[in-house]
């Protein structure tokens, strides 16, 4: 279904667009045939790769690197840039090729050529990545990189509300991110939408390479909703542009009305043709492999390039995308003089803003915590809030958010503004501004955790990204909770009601199996702390590890406070929390489920059998730790190791010889008989263990196996 | 944002709205007075629970079961009944307390009362639960509701287009799906509204009970959109009812309307009050907590009920809902009848028909799995095919779709009809019909398993849904996934580029810590096969589970035909591959890695030291193995067993005392040289275990540890 030209509420967009002369629509058609050629022979040298989609987004890169974008080869980590988010990911050529054409130093022809190759030092992975250079998220999976975008401009918007004063608009980037027609399909993408429309997020321009194809075939197969009338009723401006293939004038004057927009983030709908020029233009076979030989020659020739030639740029081209580079630093140069006055201007907030940028906390951050708790028992949702709100409160680099669960999570503070747009008091009488930093997500658990990685990525440390729900509901955000680790972005996600202690909520809301995920991810720490003071000793791991994200991961119900905890020792992913000389018995204690570790080593002891305890709230932390250190914790030679956790055991086999756990789905039961029914009664545990161990007297063989008790 | 009164794209809508009478409107008065206090009360009565949303859906629930659906609580299984979602589940005392009303007898006054209770026997978990009489699909994370409303609805019009014939309209049931403000802000539920309104299913109906509140306050603090004009854009009619709370004749009206809606789903946005009557009535406050003794007394007298008095419920409305029980039950039988008629008409069809209302798959479906395969190197996503293909073609029962897929899943078959709307045909060209076993769901993977679960659901065993897509985008499909397993519904799952051989895609698309996950989720089958073969016993095994979800996890790469393999031992979880006497090392080949265990073996035998082998493709099915079969496969105690696999090493420890893992993300490089690259390799493999077992014999302790070699 094509839609029909629309400019869907745009009056109020003042076009500021550029008048292109003659010369430049020349240039223009060199350098779309140079780069869809470029495209088609890169592909083809490791055969393999997307060449479609870079193909048709060709003039849509003219557009916005040669006469739109704010930003600097020179300088690709200048604060104030642009952001470019390529959410349709596996189009990367797209961005790696104009990177190389604008003359960002690192992306050599040479290096170009390593797309698709063995090569492991290679800058040009299948799918974009942030570690290297120009590369501002890592987007592949789908949807991701729209929510990344959300997040940027988010930051942007924040910081410009809490740092720009009159004469000084130090922070003023716009955030632009292309999206084919997977991302607007994905989940994640529409909760994004959502979002970015209520906040008005007028910094945030979302280009759609509207070629109607995927994987299967015509879009259409799958979707034949009224796009552009669908991102209107999500309160985005909608523009769009015919001749998305070849228009870089039509596509120039929509950007820059887009930057311009007034009061909402703007969807410029692009069409375009995928592998244009290709046998295969306009088809999905143009998507995810190489043209053939025979095709590529063809391409050369129907674009005016030698056929035998590959790799071919003309001087021409490097000069078109080039001939501003000093003038783009001298820009980068004077927004460091601007920054330098503001800071003499005023005094206190520039100081905030140079620690800010250099993605430092205020040295006293650790002081923040407090230094001791109630020892009442205490939820350790509450004991979250407890470490978590005087953080938030006093340390302007905290954004914490919640998935709707400001009343269950316990993350806003005493005097929390709002992230808003301003003008939502009048139109529905909701506080809040730009400079707010507690942020309400909505119910869409995905989108808050891949927003809160853009948030963090949009400069290192600059942000903390908090975001809280129940734990269960990180499965709905696990896709955005990976991303975020395979970035290396510190995000800490607190994560509440995180065992069958949840209770009458019921199996939909018990997680099981969830910890097995989060344990087995690489860089995400997984800490399920036992009472308030190890909550603290989380809260400051998380806050040290600036290359990892963290869940926290808490209980709905009160728990013990006990006085074997220790904050200090959390960094080291599980300790001694109770010695036993002599010991038979090694229980292992995690998180909620401490108190029942603690209650059978007790009737253990009553029984005549010694039972030692051992905290363990984190698996990846203790990995880290000497085999020495390990040993002198576990002692599992000398003692029948035994784990306590209400979730599934898969995993706990390093480190346990048996486990009390789940072995199905749990119930609607209030939280203390739901752990009576699954047997977490320190008296019954205590029996399974003494049983066990007759049963090893009887077979040894026993301890080379793992059982479920 | 009021979104004003509207009634969009309905005009071509034949009303056919019941007239009420006056005495009509007086019993609803009493009614729902009556149906709030009861609510009122159940949550006081455990202090706990969701009493305003219920208190708020009351006319609703009196529109619906009263006035408009198809059912007969005498048989609550009839095949053709109308289907109801409570997609906000959370509020399932509206359903209890209905199905207790309407007059299922299960459903007692005190079942009623165990809500919140601590009696595992109760019928009124927090949430609805698909065991349960009267509950269709279990539901509480939100959106999934929605999408299991798209499943149901689709499973209707594919047992129509099938089976109805001119004069037997066997199958015409509605789908009536209610949510709230949440599901429609989750990212699976606004997939699953774009995929219902592409399939133009005019007999799904989804009731908003738009009382703009939320957990957070007001829905306005993170949703501001046009909901009308985003449903309409989406491709649903769109109908509103002003005052949802008490109008009953608006609402029966409006789902009359809704149920003959010619040519689309249908969205009734209903305006209501949470916790109508309480003291917290329009509040946040009245969502999830009892009201207090206070308000209790307060709303009893408000609604002319005595205010020391609970669980009153008088005969007038038991009279209201139930004096139609006969003839409720009388059109099942008439139905019957008419099956009957049908059955003699149409006689294979209708063997086919019962033998589905059964649940039953074709007796020779056996047979229809290859008896062997070609023994040249096949990828496993391909031996998927070579398996799926035959059935899904010969065998009724199988819906098989893909996430966007289709070339690289390799699931579609010859002649395939696409599920599609007929009438795509002439919009677009897009080919398709409602009998169509093959579905397009887009770039949706979370509706993809989600709508599966409705499909499965409709009648156990009458659809075999298959879903398709990368294995790593099955952590998007991860809760549908979980939902369908907690409800023991049978869904095949075909996971595809399960491992780093996946390759260039990069550390994006190559999953490493899923299986965890996966391999942890109760009730469901991770099986990662090895080669044809295996795949063949994967789907045997995932066809006779029919209360269990099945993930089948497959390769992107060729993989080499094993002669060890047997199908036929896949439903032990793992066996013995190549059996050595006076091994000293057993290792545990899985899935596409086997290949690296047996070139492994292979070297160490090269070196003098002996190696079996055993092939290990689910775990779970392991574990429910005798300790006899476990020991004997294992053989712990005589050998080093050592895993290979290019996973998260998480859980083999139960198995396994080394492993040859991964413990980072992947990286982006041609699958082979990915594989080199982290390890994988038969020589470097056998190298690290040659000097582990030389560590062993100086440190006996190393083999009480686990060791990531």
């Amino acid at each position: 279904m094509a839609p029909s030209v629309t400019l869907v509420d745009f009056d109020t967009v003042k076009s500021k667009s550029h008048n292109l002369s003659l010369v430049d629509h020349e240039d223009h058609d060199l350098v779309l045939r140079t780069f869809r050629v470029l495209i088609a022979d890169l592909v083809q040298h490791f055969n393999g790769g997307h060449p479609g989609g870079a193909m048709g987004m060709a003039a849509i890169g003219v557009a916005l690197w040669r006469y739109t974008m704010k930003y600097s080869p020179d300088h690709p980590e200048w604060f104030n840039r642009d952001r470019f988010i390529l959410s349709n990911g596996h189009t990367c050529l797209f961005q790696y090729s104009f990177l190389h054409l604008l003359g960002y130093k690192h992306m050599t022809l040479d290096q170009l050529k390593t797309y698709h190759s063995p090569s492991p030092d290679s800058f040009c992975p299948g799918h974009p990545e942030r570690e290297h250079t120009g590369i501002e998220v890592t987007t592949g999976p789908l949807g991701q990189g729209i929510a990344n975008a959300v997040g940027m401009a988010m930051a942007t918007k924040h910081l410009a509300a809490t740092y720009n004063r009159p004469g000084f608009d130090i922070i003023n980037n716009t955030t632009w991110c292309m999206t084919g027609d997977a991302c607007l399909q994905e989940g994640v993408g529409l909760e994004a939408i959502s979002l970015a429309g209520h906040w008005k997020l007028n910094n945030l321009v979302l280009i759609f390479d509207n070629n109607n194809v995927t994987c299967d075939g015509s879009a259409d197969v799958a979707n034949t909703e009224d796009i552009n009338a669908k991102m209107a009723a999500s309160g985005w401006n909608v523009i769009e542009v015919l001749d998305g293939s070849n228009d870089v004038q039509s596509i120039t004057n929509a950007l820059a009305a887009a930057r311009d927009s007034s009061e909402k983030p703007t969807f410029i709908n692009c069409h375009t043709v995928i592998g244009i020029g290709s046998a295969v233009a306009g088809d999905a076979k143009a998507h995810g492999a190489a043209f053939g030989e025979e095709d590529v020659k063809n391409i050369h020739q129907k674009f005016g390039f030698d056929p035998e030639e590959r790799f071919n740029v003309p001087d021409k081209v490097y000069d078109f995308f080039r001939k501003d580079l000093r003038s783009r630093a001298d820009s980068v140069d004077q927004w460091e003089v601007l920054l330098d006055s503001y800071c003499k201007a005023h005094s206190e907030l520039g100081d905030e803003l140079r620690q800010r940028i250099k993605g430092e906390l205020p040295s006293n951050w650790e002081n923040v915590i407090p230094k001791s708790f109630p020892t009442s028992p205490t939820a350790s949702r509450k004991s979250a809030g407890l470490v978590c709100n005087p953080l938030a409160k006093t340390i302007p680099n905290f954004m914490v958010g919640t998935a709707d669960l400001s009343p269950s999570v316990h993350m806003s503070w005493p005097g929390k503004v709002d992230f808003q747009s301003p003008t939502l008091k009048t139109v529905c009488g909701i506080n809040g501004n730009y400079s707010g930093r507690y942020i309400h997500y909505g119910i869409r658990e995905h989108a808050m955790a891949s927003i809160a990685n853009g948030l963090a990525a949009f400069n290192r440390g600059t942000i903390i990204p908090v975001t809280s729900s129940f734990f269960m509901f990180y499965l709905y955000a696990a896709p955005g909770v990976r991303m975020g680790a395979l970035q290396e972005l510190q995000v800490i996600h607190i994560a509440t009601h995180d065992s069958i202690g949840t209770g009458e909520d019921g199996p939909t809301h018990q997680p099981i199996e969830l910890a097995a995920l989060y344990r087995a991810m690489p860089n995400l720490l997984y800490i399920r702390p036992c009472d308030s003071e190890e909550v603290a000793g989380a809260m400051t791991v998380a806050l040290k590890s600036k290359h990892r994200s963290t869940i926290i991961s808490t209980s709905r119900q009160n728990l013990p406070q006990h006085v074997e905890s220790n904050r200090y020792s959390v960094r080291y992913g599980a300790y001694v929390f109770r010695e036993k000389e002599d010991a038979a018995v090694t229980l292992i204690g995690v998180g909620s489920e401490m108190c029942f570790a603690v209650e059978a080593a007790e009737d253990l002891e009553r029984n005549g059998v010694k039972a030692r305890i051992i905290s363990f709230p984190c698996q990846r932390l203790f990995e880290e730790q000497s085999r020495e250190y390990r040993r002198s914790v576990l002692r599992r030679v000398e003692t029948l190791v035994v784990v306590v956790e209400a979730y599934a055991a898969n995993g706990w086999e390093r480190y346990a010889d048996a486990s009390i756990s789940m072995k199905s789905f749990g119930k609607s039961l209030p939280g203390k008989d739901a752990y009576k029914y699954f047997g977490f009664d320190g008296k019954v545990i205590s029996c399974k263990i003494l049983a066990h161990l007759d049963a090893i007297e009887q077979q040894r063989a026993l301890k080379s196996e793992f059982i479920e008790l």
